[in-house]
């Protein structure tokens, strides 16, 4: 499935055969071919060969074809690359590692290496706890994935893995200065992931869990979160947890109602699904009721799936059963996060007056708002080109630079109901309205309140071993 | 064993209880216990508490106990922490991890995330090989440890081994804008360490093992040559040798031997001892005799560990035996990485005439140059603080840089020869003389020589995987 080509700027890079072609005749065929030649990039030049980068805008993708085929027929002209923006953005990767202090001299050097970084080394073998002050593990976090469960991309592995990691490691530095760094790793099993985790845990002041496959990921968490002494939180889960939280905690303020008494349908026991389910429990909700392929889980049932099973038990108090559309009958929330197109405009006329509709299946909600707003009071959705994004990257960096600089040991549930509620106190009541409950991820208010938050819930809940000055 | 404190510039970090302090008693009381007081800077001022951090000038490093004791018996005055430059330069660790472009819209968040992103994993997905241009693989190296041989400090563990870790990462970028990254793992176990590396190393386009104890460090470093794609370098063991051989070339050269016909002693079998001689042997050298604690290792005799075995089977050709003594006795070239003081001056008047003698045991040599430089040809030492020094900076950036640029999977013997041939090379005919056999870690042409080198030994060999451009 390749997608579609990155906006209409393409690069082609030619190798031509002086002897054989005239550029001019390549520049010729291109713009028959529909491409608009913007710029020539002298890359290489021989005696009987030259390497040029052109810059092409196209109107209509379809061209690209057109354009590739032109100059694959010509004598002499050899097509090496064609790239976009997006492509050259991944060139070489996307983050780099860059020293504090440059080493100038020889006293430089004797600090940040041998022999006067002996001293460092043997005050932290002396008191471990430097380690936090003297190393990079008071900033570092590692993206941990092993390419199982990318985006909506499935299992390509963790060579594929990497851009997205690297991604993530921009935003953690971007929005919150944290360092993060990205570990793909080349195994799926869980104890080999534990393993490899545990093992590279030393120096680094946390862990996030990415792109991990159900149900593996549960027990690689909880283990994790066991046995290490730095927090450890699986983004897929959590991160979507707290934003929908946050959303949610505004869209239930903006239609009176309660949390404690809203009925809540959740569709889609994954990963996601769950972590938002616990989240809601911790929050105070009551009735919320599960619905996946075998239809509503309730207790009693039998379920292959273990967390189906931890799902019908703790959920579903009224005990209802059936499907889908027995599920949303009557009720105020509905949370997708299952898969495109299978909430229908009758499932919502069912529903409570005003319901609130968060359709987070990427990249094709349960519905589109476009077939539903009419019907709803708020409308939320995974993606960036309608209004109310539910966006992680509103609660792992502020959520992580929290952790960090009370150098917790761990993410707990308190913490992430204070950033899922910085996230919605980031909207002030007076600009609340139905296209507007979640802030966006350029607010620059959101990393500094979700950290505050964050300290004060880890220092309340025994988890900061530090407090921070500011 | 506390080292001594660096230069004589110390911070103190003082927290004053104002109703029962006044500051200006703190300043007299370090001026009077033969401190220097140079700048004040206040971190934090309350109502009745305020904290300060004091630099202070000392003549003498006894000062600093004299001030802690004076200030410790201040009432309403807390020493907070003593620092000096090398232990700030330390706090929060080395390294950085940077995003190559920011992120400052909806439109690069797109592209450097999703849903932009999929594309550029997809296209790795579907050939695995563009890894290398579109990840990070291209320019990173894992600098890994599992802190059981640091410096000569030994088995200090994980979290101590880091700021060494860290110190490589800088030099790495610095020398060769190498991406590096360290990580120093909990575990001590062979098995662990393999597997925790074959783990992680899909983000990595090579693997700089470091202060990892030996016998163990010959299995690990085997095994992921033999299992992984990328180039495994053990620096202790490879560094060393090719930055010896280096040195040692120019020493032959000087006085006028061919390293064929050099009756050359190794002492110190271990590691470093080792990838010398095997380093020295498939550069050509014919007459090595390798003594460790037991003396001389001849074939035949019994040894517990496996690698005197191989040691014995492989070198000294003649069949002598005996002692340190027996084995100088007449030789041309005295390799020492045992340890301190173990070669005597009548050792050396034994030797051949125009003597060579590479003692590179830290901190301490196995004789000190002044009390041998009479009468040697060629003094190297592993010391910045005597002439020749044999130091690995002079090989690891440039090594890995030749092998990232041609896409290497492994650093094979012809590589290192030629990086070691490089270095030695660096040095015109004109200057060289006893005291300048090797050039300094500082020397621009360093790097950039043993790239070029090293990128025509991976070519020649079958390693490189790439023909870079330049």
């Amino acid at each position: 499935m390749a997608q579609p080509l990155d906006g209409k700027t393409i690069i082609l890079r030619i190798e031509l055969d002086t002897q054989q072609a005239a550029f001019g005749q390549a520049a010729g065929a291109i713009e028959q071919a529909g491409g608009d030649l913007v710029a020539i990039d002298v890359i290489e030049t021989g005696r009987d060969r030259t390497v040029r980068d052109l810059t092409v805008k196209v109107n209509d993708t379809a061209a690209v074809p057109a354009i590739k085929e032109a100059l694959g027929a010509m004598p002499g002209i050899r097509l090496v690359n064609v790239s976009d923006r997006t492509f050259l953005l991944h060139l070489g990767g996307k983050i780099t590692v860059q020293p504090k202090t440059p080493i100038q001299n020889r006293d430089d050097l004797s600090r940040v290496y041998t022999p006067e970084v002996a001293r460092v080394c043997q005050a932290i073998h002396e008191d471990p706890a430097k380690a936090f002050t003297l190393t990079v593990k008071r900033n570092t976090v590692a993206v941990v994935s092993d390419g199982s469960a990318v985006l909506g991309l499935g299992n390509i592995g963790p060579h594929a893995a990497m851009p997205v990691m690297e991604g993530k490691a921009m935003l953690f530095k971007q929005f919150a200065d944290v360092d993060a760094f990205p570990l793909c790793l080349d195994t799926q099993d869980t104890e080999s992931i534990i393993a490899a985790v545990k093992a590279i845990a030393p120096g680094f002041g946390g862990i996030n869990l990415e792109d991990i496959a159900a149900p593996r990921c549960f027990e690689i968490e909880q283990r994790l979160r066991q046995e290490l002494d730095i927090p450890v939180f699986h983004d897929d889960q959590h991160g979507t947890a707290v934003v929908l939280y946050a959303g949610l905690l505004n869209a239930l303020k903006l239609t009176g109602r309660k949390l404690e008494d809203a009925k809540i349908v959740v569709c889609g026991i994954g990963a996601a699904g769950t972590a938002c389910t616990k989240m809601l429990l911790a929050g105070g909700a009551r009735d919320i009721v599960g619905v996946d392929k075998e239809g509503i889980l309730t207790a009693g049932k039998e379920y292959a799936h273990p967390m189906w099973k931890w799902y019908a038990e703790n959920t579903n108090p009224r005990g209802i059963s059936g499907s889908l559309a027995d599920a949303v009958k009557g009720a105020d929330v509905f949370i997708g996060v299952s898969s495109g197109k299978l909430l229908k405009r009758e499932h919502i006329i069912s529903m409570a007056e005003d319901p609130i509709v968060f359709a987070m299946a990427n990249p094709e909600p349960e519905i589109r708002p476009e077939e539903a707003e009419d019907l709803v009071a708020v409308f939320a959705t995974g993606r960036s080109d309608y209004p109310n994004q539910i966006n992680n990257v509103l609660c792992f960096p502020g959520i992580f630079r929290g952790a960090l600089d009370c150098r917790a040991s761990e993410i707990n549930e308190p913490m992430k109901l204070a950033a899922a509620e910085a996230i919605a106190a980031v909207i002030d009541p007076e600009e609340l309205n139905r296209f507007y409950i979640i802030p966006s991820v350029f607010n620059s208010r959101v990393v500094s309140e979700v950290r505050r938050r964050v300290i004060q819930a880890a220092l309340a809940s025994g988890a900061a071993r530090r407090t921070p000055r500011e």
